[in-house]
């Protein structure tokens, strides 16, 4: 009907998450991670004195803010707390961008959505024919690029990521979501490029989707402008128990590392097996593999991998039709899924 | 230096929350429920299974949800969950209004902000000598009020509502953040308007500002207009934990009854004490009360309660300046109170 609704939120298109099975399906389709999160988290829930919840959370992120700059060598000044990654990208799409904003063609498919809410002219350049970030084409007002590249899993390296930087005459946003599995972050170059903002989630590499936990790292200037549009429509996004649970986690480094390399290694054998099972896999530095299969068309797959209770992502937009994206899980349940493929393109 | 803002951006000011502190001072500044959370929540919190927290949680609230359709003899189709009650104000601002949305010239101080962030029309209506709201002077296409009312605590009764709701063509805002003390909730009047939205809080009356779980009550068609913003902005705003312990907040009633009519006999004593010592106090029915010294300035007795370490909340807009906003706390919080007040005024 949409009687009521306000002229603008009548011409959105929303995001479309992936979709949270209730069921004890293999879920290969949101990049969760496989391993539980760090034991100090769960010290940290069982120790946390629940009267404290009749009180307000700090609003600037607390515990969680202090523990993000640290463990990346930064003042608390150079760091915005938000529920979850998205919401950070949201505020700043808002607090940085008006027109000229350049993203790959090829990328996280909120991005155009938020410069729709906010009336944001977003350009999307093409991708290379391999599918990789056409660097040189990225010379505008604004820039948001996720790195590694969703959802090809496909990473820029710094001297690439200088070039856009420099090119740019407005914020750079790298979208670190998935940097916990082996790409380059864009830290080294914080210092010297007061255009640059940092994304990070604790979602995938620390294994906290289900906590809303993400930041941003930028020069202080930037993060006042964050902390103006965030105080322009929530004071208080990340709850007491988040701040908590988000500081523990990314104080535990070595968990970090251990359970990230594990997700690494078994990328890597997922990719070899599904090479030689006859699909064309992207080069991925993330928890995912990008993959299309030589015969048999990407939906079809998808939906054969439905019927067996196996869940991945495939999207409809045109160039990347015919991929699948795949979670990586634990090693038993890549084995459940190249097993289920074999089956299906019988080998 | 704002070099890199948006030119949006650059034009925001920013809502002021109430200060949160660090010290052991007396916390009467931002309408926190001096009684902790139902023990419900501390059972879930322990009872949590935190390997779950690696998958995302649900998109819509989940048994959040499921729970405050419940407690309000709705269906699910017309509750929306948020991160917060301010999230929810925020995202419906986005979805209902365009213009001539009026609110009283005296209310929640975030409302401008959030017309400013999305460039909403905001027609402040002046409210009558005794800080009533001005019920026949709401009839444009938008409304938003918050009853009761902050910061006076004065609340409207279910004829002002209806009124407010048929004289105006688009959707009305009932923001009932305090409704748990004591004033009429609107609920009775949304089978027969579809343009009422109502938006609760846990903050206040279930003790759980730090926990951020607010909601709307809304027809449905009106809650799609929420979930399409929302999904265009961050699709998983609640997290795990919080679904988990909003829903058995909501749930426990009896101890939700148990503690505000607490809250409510403490307000009585303090408002009677308080007017005995030369105050004029509006009638609340909400945690706090709105009130104003015959001799001393507000300012003045807002710096001397924080030289004793008592926290309360001034307001500098016009109009208000010399009263000052008292949470309620506990009889003994208010007792000390009252006896620092008696001993600043030299009685």
């Amino acid at each position: 009907m949409k009687e009521f609704w306000s002229a603008k939120a009548k011409n959105l298109t929303p995001y479309t998450p992936g979709e949270q099975t209730c069921t004890d399906s293999l879920k290969l389709n949101t990049n969760e991670n496989p391993y539980p999160p760090s034991p100090a988290v769960a010290r940290a829930i069982a120790d946390f004195d629940v009267s404290r919840l009749a009180l307000y959370p700090r609003t600037d992120g607390g515990e969680f803010k202090t523990a993000a700059a640290r463990i990346n060598g930064v003042d608390e000044k150079n760091i915005f707390c938000s529920n979850g990654s998205d919401e950070a990208l949201a505020v700043a799409f808002y607090a940085f961008f008006d027109h000229d904003v350049r993203t790959p063609e090829i990328g996280y498919s909120f991005y155009p959505v938020w410069a729709d809410l906010f009336g944001i002219e977003l350009v999307k350049v093409p991708m290379k024919a391999d599918f990789t970030v056409d660097v040189c084409r990225f010379a505008g007002k604004g820039c948001v690029i996720a790195n590694p590249n969703a959802p090809t899993g496909i990473a820029l390296n710094l001297h690439e990521l200088k070039r856009i930087l420099e090119n740019t005459s407005g914020v750079v946003i790298i979208d670190e979501a998935y940097i916990d599995f082996g790409a380059e972050t864009a830290l080294p170059l914080l210092a010297s490029h007061k255009n640059l903002v940092i994304v990070r989630t604790l979602s995938k590499g620390y294994s906290l989707a289900g906590m809303r936990v993400g930041y941003v790292i930028a020069h202080s200037d930037l993060i006042s402008a964050l902390d103006c549009v965030k105080d322009s429509f929530n004071s208080y996004p990340t709850d007491m128990l988040a701040q908590k649970v988000g500081a523990c986690a990314l104080l535990d480094s070595s968990y970090n590392a251990l359970t990230c390399n594990r997700v690494i290694k078994t990328r890597e054998f997922t990719a070899s097996a599904l090479t030689k099972l006859g699909f064309t896999v992207l080069p991925s530095a993330a928890n995912f593999v990008f993959c299309s299969h030589k015969n048999l068309p990407a939906h079809e797959l998808y939906l054969k991998l439905r019927d067996r209770d196996i869940i991945v992502r495939h999207f409809s937009a045109p160039g990347i039709s015919n991929f699948l994206r795949i979670t990586i899980g634990t090693d038993e349940g890549m084995q459940q899924i190249l097993e289920a493929i074999a089956t299906i393109i019988g080998q």
